[in-house]
């Protein structure tokens, strides 16, 4: 019954956060109001506010969502592979495409923010990207892990592994950007097959 | 004759660009006008209008010089060294660290910009950022292909010369920015370090 209980929590909570998700796609988050959020699942405010004390606080919890799930496609891109190598390669090519693909949404979220919010927003954003990275850094590591293990890969002193994995998250968040500014992902797969191949003749 | 006049014409074409980078550097582009730079050098409007016809073109020439300034340290910086290794290494390091120390005047440029300015200035900062990576490319160019005509590392396609080079740029930028996000360049040596040997082991 306990069960019962917390999974329409579940459920109740899920429904706030996609609704709130829906609102800032379409108006950004300085309009959305907790009102329109309990309007549009059509529940009481208390009820939202039994979840999150303030709009903050839903924003937060919608960021959180979307880092988990960034990082999930990131983990099942990577569970679908078998050698490190096309690990690493989906690894690269997906950090890129899902984060591209949750674009127009920070790009919604940010309309009509002022510089003030807009500097706000920026250190919100820096502790979205800081928990994202650690994400990905606990999927790298268990997939270098499992490799060195099978003997695919040599032992890596810890140092060495933090330093590779800090390499490849900040090394694809470059090359990215670089692409972004030439406006042209054309070269992408030849950049990713580029870097993994550096990667793996260092690790092996 | 012509030469001395043409090494005069030098001369005060230098002084202006000196003078006006450190009235940016104290007052912010903005403030800058041609009337103040003319002040500071002691010489009339009309010789500066001679050489360049606005304030933007002096301030696109004060960042053009700055551009093969910082390529020309990180070129010198490479030339230094002997080996490939070596010269990636140097590359890498010289190339945060001369940016890092321009920080203070581009921070100080953009002094009482408002947004529409702003954006006006990121597009300039583009273009700067592309003169940059070409200068660049060029040098790590050289580099590799006298590196590979001494047969120490094996000979490259054009793609994949094009494309090692792009990702030493990218990652560093890369790496860099994520080490101003955590606020902290200690682990800067033991990532280049790896960052080189990585490389060296995919060109040998």
């Amino acid at each position: 019954m306990f069960s019962t209980i917390h999974n329409e929590q579940d459920q109740l909570s899920k429904q706030i956060l996609n609704a709130a998700s829906e609102l800032y796609l379409k108006y950004g988050f300085k309009k959305v109001t907790m009102d329109d959020i309990s309007k549009t699942i059509g529940k009481s405010r208390t009820s939202i506010y039994y979840y999150y004390k303030n709009r903050e606080e839903v924003f937060q919890a919608v960021l959180s969502s979307l880092v988990q799930e960034v990082a999930a496609e990131i983990g099942n891109a990577m569970d679908e592979q078998k050698t490190i190598e096309e690990k690493i390669r989906a690894f690269c090519l997906t950090k890129i495409t899902t984060s591209e693909s949750k674009k127009p949404f920070f790009t919604a979220v940010e309309a009509g923010m002022n510089a003030e919010e807009k500097s706000r927003h920026s250190r919100v954003m820096e502790v979205v990207h800081q928990h994202l990275m650690d994400g990905e850094k606990i999927i790298l590591t268990k997939a270098l892990s499992e490799s060195s293990s099978k003997k695919e890969i040599r032992l890596l002193t810890q140092e060495e592994q933090d330093t590779v994995i800090f390499i490849l998250q900040s090394s694809i968040r470059g090359i990215k950007r670089e692409m972004i500014l030439k406006n042209s992902f054309d070269d992408l797969n030849t950049t990713v097959d580029v870097l993994t191949s550096m990667t793996i003749k260092w690790l092996e």
